[in-house]
């Protein structure tokens, strides 16, 4: 039960760890939250690194994880219908995992293992800041749910 | 000539003041450019503050500013469209005018004077956190343009 955030590789910005805090917080008072960074995969190549993280993020998964996948060719709901989805997870009482990969990008296998591919914008954000974005859009999500007025 | 972020209200959350200093600092490679935050109109209504931040925005303007203002019904290009924007309007040699209003959102005014109305995804950001965004996607502009491998 609650909410796993598997992120591929350490998130290396101050700043953005610091947010990734804030929000994981947060989000903490409507569901539990665990946030997993994997470690990174230095010294390999980019086809390499990807599978490499794929590997680490598929052996936690369980079969009966609803997963959500960060791709930049997935789904861009706006908030409201995002709101609704993580709402629709939350109530499966399961465990939910959000995943996002490091700088190159993610494997087809992550994306074949996924119940919701999530695009976040047209606009590519860095990795780290797509974790940041991801989270924050979680919290709000519940806010919305919850009917607080976080909407600006 | 350079570019003017110039936002309605103070950014208070810390983290994301680290990250608009951070990619403040990384853009200013490319183009000359300044934040500038403007103060807050605390105990007014939010219509009143729309007005009033309208009102402080508009008058820092000049006739010749190429002006963009964040709007979430705006166009919502991807990076590299975005991109080519940046590119035109670094081009242009004048001032280039980015503006963000508060929690609040923006007055029609500012929507006149817009050249150009961006939204950065479909879904609702915090106006902290769209500010980030833009910065970043600024930042992000003039690597595309110059061809420097910031994709990821």
């Amino acid at each position: 039960m609650g909410f796993l955030f598997l992120f591929a590789g350490k998130t290396k910005e101050g700043f953005i760890r610091e947010g990734l805090d804030r929000y994981a917080k947060l989000a903490g008072h409507y569901v539990p939250v665990e946030v997993r960074e994997l470690k990174g995969t230095p010294g390999t190549d980019r086809a390499d690194a990807v599978e490499k993280e794929a590997d680490g993020i598929l052996k936690r998964l369980s079969p009966s994880d609803r997963v959500v996948v960060l791709d930049e060719h997935g789904k861009n709901p706006d908030s409201v219908s995002f709101a609704k989805k993580v709402g629709s997870l939350a109530e499966t009482g399961g465990r939910v995992v959000f995943v996002a990969g490091g700088p190159f990008g993610i494997s087809d296998r992550l994306r074949e293992r996924a119940d919701t591919l999530l695009s976040l914008s047209k606009m590519t954000f860095t990795h780290e800041m797509a974790r940041l974005v991801l989270l924050e859009q979680v919290y709000r999500a519940f806010t919305i749910i919850k009917g607080k007025t976080y909407h600006y």
